[in-house]
């Protein structure tokens, strides 16, 4: 697994790309199992609609007990590297169990 | 405009489709600019993208002053024609003034 396709794993945080949205789902499991009391699911661009799914689903099949404590959205400026810049939606879903 | 594809208005709410993310930010800001003191945006599925891009458009670069209501998520059940059972996250974003 090349390092960028590799899910990112900050401390409770779980940035959402390109994968399956079950591979995410497993992501947030995994940190909840590991310990967290509250886990960020973070996207950007196109794959918001994938963060909403991930949630959704964490909480409807896998742990109904868990809750959303917020959602946040705002604008991120990104500057590519010919010096370009170009803003994008970002998304960031707090889950607490 | 086929009437499927024209932008659906129902009180205060513009519903995002496949159309440009203009249009839906041309609505929204129509709707304030008519009276209504908040606007909800929603979305269905992977256009979900698009109604943060909406709201985020509408509050930095026309409305400063409009703010964030709230943002819910949930999971949608559609029955397609043929009886079979699809769910799909949904998402609504509430704007105020």
């Amino acid at each position: 697994m090349a390092e960028e396709t590799a899910i990112r794993k900050d401390e409770n945080v779980v940035y959402i790309g390109k994968k399956s949205v079950m591979c995410y789902v497993l992501a947030v499991i995994t940190q909840f199992n590991s310990g967290a009391t509250e886990v960020a699911i973070k996207a950007r661009g196109k794959v918001i609609s994938r963060a909403v799914d991930v949630a959704e689903i964490v909480r409807n099949r896998f742990m109904p007990d868990a809750k959303i404590k917020s959602i946040d959205i705002k604008t991120e400026e990104l500057t590519s590297e010919d010096g370009s810049m170009a803003k994008v939606s970002a998304m960031e879903i707090t889950l607490t169990k």
